[in-house]
């Protein structure tokens, strides 16, 4: 009693709760399908057998006793490795953390998913201290992309995409400080979203740079998006940020269409620097949408470098002690990174958080008359593998500092955003932002499904080669 | 029809308030005074004859009308020249500021004095942009300690110091950041006070640091202190960290004694490091007030360095444009201070943030058994005008650098302090701090006033040489 391993979450929780098939037959023919295949992928560090077959027969007893289970009931999914799992030492893709003492028990979001039925079987691959777009990791070996094997997952989280892309797993947990949820997103060719900031707790997960860290869900489908975001968000004593705001969920709403929102494409910054493609991707969107109109984010060339030092020096804030102790034991694209800075002067930094309250302020007011914004999620396709520049524009750039710059102006201010996939051929995807206002996660969802019931966002499995 | 010219508050405004004096002989013989001493003391930059012989009349004839007027009638006061005041560039001891166009309105504090009936009769002297603890001026001449005119005040707030010593005026405003309301009050053997972080607004005063910065009242009485302070106190919208408390008056609860209040005489750092003198007045304090326990601050000498190290960061963000285009416009001591804050290094500044909020939640911890505090207020007397170093404990240290050792570490945490004057011998008068808890300004001025009541700390006026 099973269905397929490939199946979207939706599609499993149904087929469980009315009894259709087994959690514990869909959860093994998950670990069979990560066995065959991730070897291939490199999106799982750690695969918890023992556990997510445990876990799945005490929802099957719990059916079989008629017990209420939850939205998401055998659903296998995977999480990031620097979310908690209680037993592991929570790496955060890092050399150095393995010998921190493992997590005594499963972060905030691991906690919740599993209350919804969902079953953890794994962690998953990413940048060392989520401190990359590229989804390489010098510790664990790189993530490739399902869709073309030598080609970036990009990141950080890239495991994330790369599970959910290649059909090990429906689901998955990123984190998203400057776009490491919606570049692997865009990469890999599937959904990802990035709650407004404060939305879901970070609790139990290891941070990069607090007051840009978010955590979010990736899938296949809208819907799996959704069903995982209502099932993480709203508050958490554990959580300092964390909103006080009650859960307004997002997935009853889903189906109920784009109605008369105003939809805006971003102009300026966000229509150049980047290929002829990543626009062209926007543009079908839009088309689609009928979204005619575009608005400009006053000063985003300002915010991304803002964003950029912050993290620059929040991170090393963070990672002081271990660039003085251990420099050798991190990846030296990381480490050099985190020197740099180190060494940022403060003043820089205080007008940059100046500026950044500034911008939040426009950019808020823009939607008085906007319901949702779209931008390109990356600049251009996956780069190979391995590849250390490249040209937008005209200009030859390092790939690892400038995936980004589509996504850190959005995140700079904690807006909530949905990547959607976009396949204008048959090369790599593309991918577009969905951004809307904060607390506005159902906005950009519905967008986001009606994309994908017009058939102009779709996530398909990859074929691994 | 007119009272001394160095009463007290309190004294003029019954005076006035009953019609035994009148408002305008009252600001005509502080404004002769003035004219004849002040020459001497540098403690006035501005003198505003005309605005305040027209307010006295206005006063005076609304007193002939039977209307009421405030605690504070008739009573002549002046502020440290960075609060506004309507007309005039607030030059916050600066050259640069003098080409600031005038202020359209004056600062919320001078409002509220003169909404209660004070008088303002002119700008006080200061440190450069605030950030000394000596009360030198290079552009506007330094200010003279009323008691040795050979010394210093201390400063920041110098002339403050100065204006209330020499029986200039009963009432002074100052700013203290770091120990600048608290030093000249030692120095100038005055009482002092620097309320909570956020109880009395800043709106209309040209900032130093924003996460420090105070403004507060300096007199010859602790009754002055309390009546000005209720005057000013409360939420001001024009000040985003101004508290959202309803004021809760501090002056009829004055002389209710000091009953069971538990009094402990700060121990570890704040016992060494000075003059024996600077401990010998912490003593006489404790032991008048019955007070014979210690309580160790922890981490104070880190929570200094911290003070020290965000002052000197964030006066130079505020400072930064002003250091590139016009440097030789600075006082070389206090522009070379800036620049060394500009190039500090962000992580270092993010870390004593961090070390703040713990800091504060261990001193905050203190106060469950714990009412008030007694330290020193400085570490030595008044140096004299112009000395560069002296010797604390063994060690030559710099003067500007080093006179608010003690005073650092209780402003870092935005706690209430009333610097009470204590006069071991007929030498220069030394300063003790009376702490308590934040919003606890009540139990500060209860303690002030019972040390005053019994002779303990007195503020007569200086007899000017």
């Amino acid at each position: 009693m099973s269905v397929p391993a490939t199946s979207d979450a939706a599609t499993i929780a149904a087929a469980v709760s009315e009894g259709r098939a087994s959690a514990r037959e869909t959860v093994a023919s998950t670990l069979d399908r990560i066995a065959r295949i991730d070897g291939r992928v490199g999106a799982f560090t750690d695969v918890l057998s023992e556990r997510a077959l445990a876990r799945a027969e005490a929802l099957d007893a719990a059916i079989a006793r008629g017990e209420a289970v939850g939205p998401l009931a055998g659903v296998p999914f995977a999480v990031k490795n620097l979310i908690d799992i209680a037993g592991l030492p929570t790496r955060a893709g890092s050399k150095i953390n393995r010998d921190h003492p493992p997590a005594s028990r499963d972060g905030t979001v691991v906690r919740r998913l599993e209350a919804a039925g969902a079953i953890l079987v794994g962690a998953l691959n990413m940048g060392e201290y989520a401190y990359d777009f590229t989804g390489e990791n010098v510790h664990d070996g790189d993530a490739h992309n399902p869709h073309a094997l030598d080609h970036m997952t990009g990141g950080s989280s890239g495991g994330s995409g790369a599970a959910v892309a290649a059909g090990l797993v429906p689901l998955t947990l990123g984190s998203d400080t400057n776009g490491s949820i919606r570049v692997p997103a865009a990469f890999c060719g599937c959904f990802g979203m990035k709650p407004t900031y404060g939305r879901i707790s970070r609790a139990g997960s290891f941070p990069f740079v607090g007051s840009l860290d978010h955590l979010g869900p990736m899938a296949r489908s809208v819907t799996d998006l959704a069903l995982a975001y209502d099932a993480m968000q709203g508050p958490d004593p554990e959580d300092p940020v964390a909103t006080t705001r009650a859960p307004e969920p997002a997935a009853p709403g889903l189906e109920s269409g784009i109605g008369n929102l105003r939809i805006a494409v971003a102009g300026g910054y966000f229509a150049r620097g980047g290929d002829p493609e990543a626009f062209s991707a926007v543009a079908r969107v839009a088309d689609a949408l009928g979204a005619s109109g575009t608005v400009e984010l006053p000063e985003a060339h300002r915010a991304r470098a803002a964003a950029y030092l912050i993290t620059a020096a929040e991170g090393a804030t963070l990672h002081l002690d271990r660039l003085r102790t251990r420099p050798r034991d991190f990846d030296p694209a990381v480490r050099d990174r985190l020197i740099a800075g180190a060494m940022i002067p403060a003043p820089f930094v205080e007008r940059a958080q100046r500026f950044r309250r500034w911008y939040r302020d426009a950019v808020l007011k823009l939607f008085d008359g906007i319901d949702v914004i779209l931008a390109p999620a990356t600049p251009c396709r996956a780069p190979k593998g391995g590849q250390t520049h490249f040209v937008l524009d005209g200009v030859t750039l390092p790939v690892r500092a400038n995936i980004g710059l589509f996504t850190q102006p959005i995140s700079f201010i904690g807006l909530p955003v949905v990547a959607v996939p976009v396949r204008l051929d048959a090369g790599l995807p593309l991918g577009v932002q969905v951004i809307a206002a904060p607390w506005r996660e159902d906005l950009a969802l519905r967008v986001a499904r009606q994309l994908e019931r017009d058939g102009i966002c779709t996530a398909p499995v990859a074929e691994i080669a």
